[in-house]
């Protein structure tokens, strides 16, 4: 096992009707910026839960942040909670609210270019506090200190980390996942089901219980995803899908083994060019790149298809084969396609995203650094 | 899934020579009461390791509590804390000296008497923040925030339980449990064992993530365990045994799940009155609990033989039997003895015991609240 530190701050309030606990946890005199996206929220009841909770407290609204939120719109949060004296986020949504909460509330003391936090790891002071209302699980936003921004105007997704931007509570209840379109369930069980992956699937160092840790989610995500889909009112469903979501990226199950990401670097770049949701991007690249690194990573495939999938028959070269047909058969019952030419990108577009990789300085992935532009290439081919 | 609040705010520093990240996490200007046991840390190099560390800063030393930390000997080192103004304690060894460092925290500055604590749920302010330095993987004791002590003149031994004394830090290096003695390995393992069982062999409430964490849990005790007697010099082993000590009662698996307890409350008793290990006396009632308790438990009893032991043949009632005995077979292979006559306690001592269940008010233990004293009785007799 590998050295690590571990501390994980935000208090998690799961549960039914749970919402009642967020007045208790604000600052005194707080002025909240209450934060959301589309306005979804108002449709399903949520948006009157928050209010209120919130009633008789100062609150500025703003809404509109987008899946995969744009660095513009979040500027422009900026300037209204600086105007506003805003000294709280609560913000309701999924992970890309929360995303932008975090970039807010870094930026808005930053007295330099807050792009910068992003691309240059800049210093921030203290950044505002943050509570989180989860509506979507999928991205362990909530619990973590992850963000990551998109901006158009120069095809480029990028992301920062800080414990100090990470929640101070999130809100849990999966009866706000109810009225979730199923491409968002679907998103996010995808999603939640890679971030295991990339810490799990490197190799091994011995530290089993990580590895159960890490297949527990896997199995619980594998059973209980489909069910969301066929059974979308089942609360305990639901509920185990939003705490598999969370522990899925909360940082415990990455903590003391290697780790891979290289997924996600390959994926943000179909996001940044084509606007793919980023659950997708995850679908197309995982099982190609499982593919090519397929040597590199035999023994965790084969532990994932014997105790995730139950694939305990064959050779290895064959039971290696299995398992990765096992995670694209999850993606595709899961309801999200694994081509590339399921979202009319074809191979003339490869060379685009390879140099966009190339820009974002994305030339060495993976738990060995080994994944370089033609091996990226490799990849990408192979998931055409 | 039951309806939960988590947080843990200690944070873990995980590894080889993780002392080194103590002296940057004291407060400023800091009094330490540096509290350990009996002594052991002198002869393998902690005290030193410690001491190291500590350069600089104004120390108390502490030494001499003992297994089942005693109320008397704690109550020294507040009156000592009192005199020397400490601020923080760093406390170095086992459940005992971290249980006992969180007593101590809470009654310095508290005003009343504070047996009260333990037996009155007695408010108390602010306590001194603690640091844990582990050097027996068992209790969980350094990230959470409970604390038993014992008492010998009234043969009593309480708990308390508070976020508030959860040490800030707990250092956890495996190195550090190279020279533990074999019976100490043993009774860590059996009591990170029974504390997972605790939390998860009630009923099922479709929580299967919180059901394969701690699956997880008892399937690397269970293979690392014998290995940690076996080659006692295997760094990863013991990283391995630590781990899931310190997640096997951090607060996590337990969440949005019922939870039983009745084998520590009536073990608590076997120590009041005979002074055997904790662990002794886990191994001692938990067969015969699960035994007396089957029809309550068959559901889980069913799932943690075929998941942890393999057991997977059979009528359900003979692979209740199997499951029994695995966890039996599994506490005597890791040199722990089952029985009342083991520890020569016989059958004519079990009214003192049942004696002091009622007088502790232990009359509706587990999750079902039914073992009453008549119940308890059956559990030892069959124990006996």
């Amino acid at each position: 096992m590998l050295n690590f530190t571990f501390k994980n701050r935000t208090e998690i309030l799961f549960g039914k009707d749970q919402i009642q606990e967020v007045a208790a946890r604000l600052p005194e005199n707080a002025k909240v910026m209450f934060l959301y996206g589309g306005g979804s929220i108002k449709n399903n009841g949520i948006y009157a839960d928050v209010t209120g909770v919130l009633n008789g407290v100062v609150v500025t609204e703003f809404a509109g942040v987008e899946p995969n939120p744009e660095f513009e719109t979040l500027m422009k949060a900026v300037q209204v909670a600086r105007d506003n004296e805003v000294n709280f986020i609560l913000a309701v949504g999924g992970g890309s609210v929360i995303d932008g909460a975090k970039f807010i509330a870094a930026a808005v003391n930053f007295t330099g270019d807050p792009w910068d936090i992003l691309v240059k790891d800049a210093e921030f002071g203290e950044p505002l506090p943050i509570g989180a209302v989860l509506t979507l699980p999928a991205t362990g936003s909530e619990s973590n200190g992850n963000s990551v921004v998109n901006r158009k105007e120069t095809a480029q997704k990028r992301a920062f980390g800080s414990d100090k931007v990470q929640p101070v509570f999130a809100v849990l209840d999966p009866q706000y996942t109810f009225s979730l379109p199923a491409r968002q369930v679907s998103n996010g069980v995808v999603d939640a089901f890679v971030h295991v992956i990339e810490q799990y699937l490197t190799y091994p160092v011995n530290a089993p219980l990580q590895d159960r840790f890490a297949e527990g989610i896997l199995q619980t995500l594998v059973s209980e995803g489909p069910k969301a889909l066929a059974t979308p009112q089942d609360y305990d469903v639901r509920a185990n899908i939003m705490w598999s979501a969370t522990m899925a990226l909360n940082g415990l199950i990455g903590k003391g083994v290697p780790q891979d990401w290289a997924t996600h670097m390959i994926g943000h770049e179909l996001t940044a060019l084509y606007s793919l949701d980023h659950a997708q991007t995850l679908a197309i690249v995982l099982p190609s790149l499982m593919f090519v690194q397929r040597d590199h990573k035999s023994a965790k495939i084969l532990q994932l298809g014997e105790r995730v999938f139950g694939i305990t028959e064959g050779e290895d070269a064959k039971r290696i084969d299995l398992t990765i047909k096992a995670v694209q058969d999850f993606f595709e019952a899961m309801q999200v396609n694994t081509r590339l030419s399921d979202y009319q990108i074809d191979k003339s577009n490869i060379n685009d995203i390879v140099a966009n990789l190339e820009k974002n300085g994305m030339t060495s992935l993976g738990e060995h650094g080994d994944i370089d532009l033609a091996k990226a290439r490799e990849i990408l081919t192979l998931a055409a």
